[in-house]
């Protein structure tokens, strides 16, 4: 049977930089998805306050293999 | 815990017009999602039949945080 | 109540061609998706081994309508 | 035989707002085009006078079905 | 003089595959128009029922050289 | 002298819709600037609490003749 | 009655420069169309041959006003 | 102190063609932005009257160096 | 009084890597604009020069209240 | 030594399909280059004569490993 | 055997203006490609120094016929 | 003689973060081309394997001006 994976948006935050935004994003995917493969920066921004960045946020999309013994996505 | 957003992607329909369509996108998603946060607009459209608009359709990403006491995305 | 429709992101995979990744794709979704109404073409990528297109992936949207009997999305 | 469809590219203007402007875009396009199906936003501009909006102005694509009675396109 | 084509877009739709769907709006522009020299894919989509593609669809823009003995475009 | 226009971004909200949104970011604008001409939409978001739409948010692009009695721009 | 604008997108070709493939596109647009207002350039291309442009390109698109005492588009 | 460039956005015009046209948004910028280093074309369009261009316009960024020694952008 | 953010294009550079390059951005328009909300990416390059990158550069949007104390944009 | 993979463009030709003509940029990639390992849809067109499509062009990306024991890329 | 074109990319420059900075590139290419076919702009800039455009930059995708008689690209 | 840039495309892998994926690109492409001048960020994208980010992946643009006294690109 063919392989189908499948796609999710998220957006990951962090007060240290994007590559820790983006790894608190897969993080959070894996705490309930199995076969999590890739991710993909859509766009990088972030909150200012007080003249300083307090928070960095990633927007991904994270990418998992649909197990084929569940039924479908 | 660094916060984590999901975005999904919904297309709302309305007989009024496109600010409707969204709302009714809204509402669908937070008949089960808690902390909807925030939407964009993709894409709008409209059907037409017999020389006037019927349907205008809102293609929108609806962003609401993860509850990190339930297990991930 | 005003239709809504949702949208998920999936990459279908096949050894054929790109046609057959779609129907794969789309396959997949209707294990559980019941009023699966459309697709849409996001990309068009294949893997290559040895000299030749071993697999030809197609990263598609597939839209549902939401059954409005079940709470939401 | 299998059913094509044309797109054209109207700018519909409104005194009123955007929703009109496309209605008046589909109305124009129905005065003599039979089989119009649907309508997508491109682009929504606006002229501005004297400090205030005057002209609503939305840059939209018209789809309709052609008669396979008549010869193509 | 100067050649000048005209460029319109068109969508076409088969029970088949998207190469034939394609094939399909080439073949209702040629039955008015008498230089038609090329087409690109903008878009490829298609309509699901019953758990199955039922209709592949291909939004193309097919491309003609305006024949300068008639008026313009 | 052949004229000059500047191009500013701005983003408008409003409580009741989106085209109160723009006439707002519009109505910003005016209170300095004499000779705006037009605006165009970029995006369209809103804030939603307690699943519904509390702030309609337009990002848009408004256009001025740059004075040339002034100084440039 | 509202204005309502029509786009059409030709290719105007030209052994000089693009400048005077754009006004090339023009010309032949003015040839049957009345009230054309404006031209935007989608893209710039060049056939080369024996080692120099031979043939400049402009794809672009032609608005004109659709004169309301004729029938629609 | 790292060096911050700013970044704004002028159409210029010309009757004449569009590089004449960018010179005079560049020419502009100049009169009162002292270190102004480069310039990047978003969009060229040109107004059409009695068959004819008659205006040339180049949609600009214009991008200059802030001086530090003033306090920021 | 509806709120008007306001956009400003920046580029800022740093000699370390690009979220040092956004934070430099970010404080240069920080010295004179008080309501400093976010930041956005646009694009991310680099000088190399004696093989090696010696310069980040990180072009942003940056994103503040407008003070409607203070009049217009 | 960390992996680096080169992207090239090609344009594929066939004169029976899209699926045909990606194989043949593929294959003519693999003559000179070892590792290739992917290949991307950029852009579908095809080239019509007679009222029928005589060419179909697929302009791809493809990707190889560059191979550490020859210098670079 | 079916023909398949390469694509490189290039940024011609120029004192004059982009047409010449455009020639410039193929001029170059020309040097070694024997069979270039056409050139596509991807973005249009240019350096500006002392109030004044000093050097108009094209950059550029040239297209050219891969010789079968030679191996691969 | 006017210079002129080529532009390559490069995808740099790091077990660190994607700062160190670009940098390997750079030296990568420094090992064969003398005069690198610039690199910019096309994707970002990692691997990720048991619920960890494994290899951070960096799609770029490398320009290096093509030395006159060889012959051509």
């Amino acid at each position: 049977m063919a392989e189908v994976v499948k796609v999710i948006e998220l957006v990951g935050e962090s007060k240290k930089d994007w590559t820790d935004a983006v790894s608190n994003a897969v993080a959070e995917a894996c705490k309930t998805l199995d076969n999590v493969s890739g991710v993909e920066v859509c766009n990088l921004t972030a909150n200012v306050d007080n003249g300083r960045v307090v928070e960095w946020k990633a927007n991904v999309k994270v990418a998992f293999k649909v197990d084929n013994s569940r039924r479908g996505v």
